[in-house]
């Protein structure tokens, strides 16, 4: 089993990485983007021997306590199959 | 309009830091993960005068030039609405 975890950075938390990457987006002549944000990925693959809702538990908990920052950021967790 | 931009590291390619987040897993308690690898997650906000086959074009080109290393990473494009 595959879960995925998006990291983001809540809304109005600054993402000077971000910026950065809009304004190199302009240099380079893309215009018509408002705004960028950066965020983190996570694939995780568990064994088969574990249901999805334990799995998600886990992944859940690992997302809170490893991946995520909860005062800046935002997770979600999706299992893929 | 919005765009999600996935970049993560071709199979094959050493990711240390998946790695080190699965031994803090492993450390912390978690059993039953078998792999965790770390990519980026971009959300890109597009302005409304532009077709959303336009936006695609833009988008896939500033994950191929500015978001993602070729050599190393892939990278997936989504236009969200």
């Amino acid at each position: 089993m595959k879960a995925a975890v998006h990291v983001t950075l809540k809304p109005g938390v600054l993402d000077p990485q971000g910026k950065a990457i809009h304004h190199s987006a302009e240099t380079l002549g893309f215009e018509g983007i408002s705004d960028i944000r950066q965020g983190k990925y996570f694939e995780i693959e568990i064994v088969d021997s574990i249901s999805e809702s334990e799995a998600r538990n886990a992944v859940e908990s690992i997302a809170r306590d490893i991946l995520a920052n909860p005062v800046i950021e935002d997770y979600t967790v999706e299992i893929l199959r």
